[in-house]
C-alpha cells in the first residue's frame, strides 16, 4: 500500500485523483473518519474536541492500513502524531510517500480554508516545524506535493520500492532542468533498480558502465545487463580532455547509440567525467550516477555540474547534465581507502554546517566511522544538496554557498599543486578559515574538534606560504567574473554568500593555521 | 516608426499595450478609422461594403504613417494590401514588424469573433494564404506574434535596426530552448551590431573572436572591439577533440570569463567548433555566429547543434547550444572560393524542396551567382531552417527532415574519405538520388538541369561502387538507433520522414549517377 503523508496544503488530495486516474484504489482517512462519526472533520474539531479526534483518527487509520483492499491511503496532516500509526506505517508492506510542502506555501495555501489548525500562523508554523521531523521519519519516499503530474512520472518509482531493500529510501531531486529519482540506501548494487525495466534506468537502450580500474572490478558486476564498460585510470589526472577524448571514442567503438544510457560507477572523478561525456556523446545520452564515495554520495553525483579540468584550472570544461538517477549504495563506503573516507567527512561537516538543524546536531555528535551504518545522514546531506541546486540549477547565486571552505580550500590545494592534501583535507582546513573570517570562534572550536576526532587535518604543513595562500584566493579566475565573495557563516543553517573580505583577514585566518 | 502588421489573431493589440507600457505613445489604425468614421468596422463593412472601409484605411494610414507623433503604429491586418499603404512603408524611417501567426492559430483565435472576415474557413484560409506574401514583402522584422511578452527581449533590437544599413531584416528565432535574433543583410560586419551595447550581443562582458586562419584575417577588424582572438585552422579536419582542447585552453590564457561572450566568424566548421567550445567553457557561455559561407547563413548557424567529429563518426561529440544571435552577411559570400558557393548551393536547392512555395520557385529560377544579391533568399532559406527547429529542437523527428539527400550524401563522402566530395556537392547528389528513391522523376530531372546550371555535380566519379555506397549507407551507426530511414519528396515543400527503402532501391538510385 501507498501511504500518503504531508503537511496541509501538500497535494493529498490531488495525488488521490491522479493515483485513481492510474487504476489504484486511493482512499481519503480523513473521509473514512468523516464517514464514522457522521460529520465533518471541523464539526468533530468542534464539538467534541481535538483528543477525541485523534482517537477516532487512530482507530480509522490503523484499520485502514490492514485492509488489503486499499491501493493508496492519504493520511490526515496530524496522524504521524500518533506513535500508534507510526508503527503501523513501519510494516514492510507499506511504502510511506511524504509529499513535502514548505510553510510558505502550506500556509499560502491553507489561510483562507476552515481547517481548524490553519487559524494563526505562528501555532501554524510551529506545527509545521515540529511535524516534519516526523515525516522524515516514516516516510520511504519523499516528493515534493506540489509538482505538477507528479505521478505521471514518480508512480513507476514509488511501486518499485516496495522490491529493494530494507531501509532504501528515495527522494524526489528537482530543479529548473529537470528531475530525478535519488536512491539511498544497503545492498543497492546488484538489486533490483539494475534489472531490465527498472524506473530507475532511463529509456529502453542498453547500458555502458563508465568507471575507473579500481572501482570497477570490485562492483561492475552488480550493474545487471552491461552491454559494455568504459574504464578510465583511477584519480584526479583521469579529469582531462585527452581522457574525455578516449573514452568518447571508446564509446564509439563500443557501439554506443542515444538510445543507450551510462552508468557512471565510482567518486567524483568518474562522475563528472561520466557525465560530461554522457553530455556530449552525440549531443547527449542519459547517465545514472552509481556513487561509490562519500564525497560524492553527499555532494558531488547532485545537480548536474560535470566537467574536466584543463592545466589552466580545475573545472574549466564541463556542462550541466542532470542524472537520470541517482544510486548511493552506502555499503559501498566500506571498500573505501580509510583517508578516502576520512576526506569526505569534510563534505559531510560542511552540509551540515549548511543545513543546521537536526542535521548538525547529528552530524556534530558522530563517531568516526560510524557514518558507514548512516545511510540516514547520507540520505539528509543529498537532499540539503539537492535543495539549494533547486533553487539556483545554473549557479548564479545561491548554490554558491556550496563553496563554504573551499574558497581558501582551492587555494590550499592549488599552492600544493593538487600533491599534498586530498580534496577533502584542503576543505577542512579551509572551513577553519571561513569559519575564522566569519567571526564564529566557537563554532570554529567544534568544527577543529570534529575534524581532529575524525582524523581530519587542523593545520597546515609548516612549508606552505600563507601568503602564496592568499595570492591563490585573488588569483582564482573563475571568481573574476563574480568578484572575489567568500561564504561566510555565523551560525550553522545560515550561510551569507558573496561577503567581501580583506586581504590582511584572509592572511591572518590562513596564519592561524600553521602550526 | 515601428508599424505592426500581421493577420487576424496575430497579437497586435497585445503589442500595442506592452508597447505602451514601455512609454512609447502606440495606435492603433483600425481606432483611428473607427474614430473618422464614426462607427464600428464591422458595421463599416455591413453598411458601406469593404472597399469603402479600404478607401478609408488607406487614407487614414498614410495620414498616420507621417505623423511623427506616433511611435507605434499597429495595422489592420488587410492595410498591406493596398500598394499606397506598402508604398508608404517602405520608406527608412519605417521599421515594419510582421507578428506572424499560423493559419490555424489564428482561426482558432478569431473563429469565434465578430471580424467580417473570420465567418468562412476555406475564404478565411485563402485570404490567409494570400496576405503572407504580402506581409514578407514589406517586413524588415519578423517577430512571433503569439509568443509571450516577446517586447521585453525584442524591442531593443527592433529600435536598433533603423541604424543598420538599408535592406538589413531581422527575425526572430524561437524554439523550446530559448530564442535569438537572426539579422540577415549587407554590409552587417562594421555596422553597430557590433557596437558596444549592442542589441546583438549578450550580456556586458567581452567579446572574444573565434575564427579560422582564412576568414579572422578578411572580417575580424570589423567585429568592433574585441578582447582577443581564437585562431584555428581552416578545413574540417580543425574539427577535432584535439582543436577543441586547444582552443580551450588557448580561451583560458586569453582569459575568458563566464561574463564574456565569443563571436564566431566562419563557416560551418568554426560555427560547430566555436558553439561547442562556448557550450562547454566554464559550462557555457553565450555564442553570436557570424557566418561567412553559404552553407553557415542558410543552414548550419542555426538550431543550436554544435560539436566536433571523432574517427569513429562525423558529430559524434556535441551539444545543443543556441546562438546568443546570428549575423548574416551576405557580402562575405563575395569572398569564399567559388567552389565553396558552389558547395553552398546545394543547401539552398535542398532548403527550397522542402520548404516549396514561392521560396522553391524562385531558387528554380535563380541564376548562377545571383545568390550574392539576393540576401532575401538567404533569409527566406534562414528561416524555414529556424521553423523546422522550432518545431522539433532535440531532433526527435520533424527535423530530419533537414537531411534529404544526406544519407546517400553522407555515404558518398564516407566511401570517398570525405577527400573526393566537398560536403555540398555530395549532398547534390545525394538530392537526385533521394528524390529518385521518391519516384518523382520529373522533380529530379529539373533538379539535375539546376545543378548542372549552377556548377554542382550530376555524376559520381566513375571509381565508386555503388554497393560500397549503399554498404555505407547502413553502416552510418547513427542511424541504428532509429532504424535506417530515408526523407523522401514527391513535391517540394512536402517531405516525408522515416520512410524505409529497400536496398536494392537505393542501389540502383546510386548506379544511375554513374556516367
Amino acid at each position: 500500500m501507498i501511504c500518503l503523508v504531508g503537511f496541509m496544503g501538500a497535494g493529498k488530495s490531488t495525488a488521490l485523483v491522479e493515483l485513481a486516474a492510474h487504476g489504484l484504489h486511493s482512499v481519503d482517512a480523513d473521509s473514512l473518519i468523516e464517514e464514522r462519526a457522521g460529520r465533518s472533520i471541523p464539526g468533530i474539531f468542534e464539538e467534541e474536541g481535538e483528543a477525541t479526534f485523534r482517537e477516532l483518527e487512530q482507530e480509522v487509520v490503523i484499520e485502514a492500513l490492514a485492509d488489503p483492499s486499499i491501493d493508496v491511503l492519504a493520511l490526515g496532516g496530524g496522524a504521524v502524531e500518533s506513535e500508534a500509526i507510526r508503527e503501523s506505517l513501519a510494516v514492510d508492506a507499506h511504502t510511506v510517500v511524504w509529499l513535502e510542502i514548505s510553510a510558505e506555501a502550506s500556509w499560502r495555501r491553507v489561510r483562507h480554508s476552515k481547517r481548524p489548525l490553519a487559524r494563526d500562523e505562528n501555532a501554524f508554523r510551529a506545527l509545521f516545524d515540529r511535524r516534519q521531523a516526523l515525516y522524515d521519519s516514516v516516510a520511504d519516499v519523499i516528493l515534493p506535493g506540489v509538482a505538477r503530474r507528479i505521478w505521471d512520472r514518480a508512480l513507476e518509482a514509488v511501486r518499485g520500492l516496495e522490491d529493494l531493500p530494507e531501509g532504501t529510501r528515495m527522494f524526489w531531486a528537482t530543479s529548473s532542468g529537470g528531475e530525478y529519482p535519488v536512491y539511498v540506501g544497503r545492498e543497492l548494487l546488484g538489486s533490483g533498480l539494475f534489472s531490465a525495466g527498472s524506473a530507475a534506468l532511463p529509456g529502453d537502450g542498453k547500458s555502458f558502465c563508465f568507471t575507473d580500474g579500481a572501482v570497477g572490478p570490485l562492483y561492475g558486476e552488480r550493474l545487471g545487463d552491461l552491454a559494455g564498460t568504459i574504464t578510465v585510470p583511477p584519480g584526479e589526472t583521469a579529469k582531462s580532455m585527452v581522457q574525455l577524448d578516449e573514452s568518447l571514442r571508446e564509446m564509439a567503438r563500443a557501439g554506443v547509440t542515444r538510445s543507450d544510457r551510462l552508468i557512471a560507477l565510482g567518486g567524483g572523478v568518474v562522475g563528472d567525467l561520466a557525465g560530461f561525456a554522457a553530455h556530449t556523446y552525440q549531443r547527449g545520452i542519459p547517465v545514472v550516477q552509481v556513487p561509490t564515495t562519500l564525497v560524492a554520495q553527499v555532494d558531488s553525483s547532485y545537480g548536474g555540474k560535470t566537467g574536466v579540468d584543463l592545466p589552466e584550472g580545475k573545472n574549466y570544461v564541463g556542462a550541466f547534465h542532470l542524472p537520470s538517477a541517482v544510486i548511493s549504495d552506502v555499503d559501498t563506503l566500506a571498500t573505501l581507502p580509510e583517508a578516502e573516507l576520512t576526506a569526505g567527512m569534510a563534505e559531510v561537516v560542511k552540509t551540515a554546517l549548511l543545513a543546521g538543524g537536526t542535521l548538525w546536531d547529528e552530524v556534530l555528535a558522530l563517531e568516526p566511522g560510524e557514518i558507514l551504518a548512516r545511510a540516514d545522514l547520507v540520505f539528509e546531506c543529498a537532499r540539503y544538496k539537492c535543495s539549494v541546486v533547486a533553487a539556483d540549477e545554473r549557479d548564479t547565486g545561491l548554490r554558491a554557498q556550496l563553496n563554504l571552505g573551499h574558497t581558501v580550500g582551492h587555494a590550499i590545494e592549488s599552492v600544493t599543486s593538487y600533491e599534498r592534501y586530498r580534496h577533502g583535507e584542503a576543505i577542512a582546513l579551509g572551513l577553519l578559515a571561513a569559519l575564522r573570517l566569519s567571526g564564529a570562534g566557537p563554532l570554529r572550536d567544534e568544527v577543529r574538534e570534529w575534524n581532529l576526532r575524525h582524523g581530519l587535518p587542523v593545520e597546515l604543513d609548516p612549508g606552505i606560504d600563507p601568503a602564496a595562500v592568499v595570492q591563490a584566493v585573488q588569483f582564482d579566475k573563475k571568481k573574476t567574473a563574480r568578484g572575489v565573495g567568500f561564504v561566510l557563516l555565523e551560525t550553522p543553517g545560515q550561510p551569507l554568500i558573496d561577503r567581501p573580505v580583506e586581504d590582511a583577514a584572509i592572511l591572518a585566518s590562513v596564519e592561524e593555521l600553521l602550526p
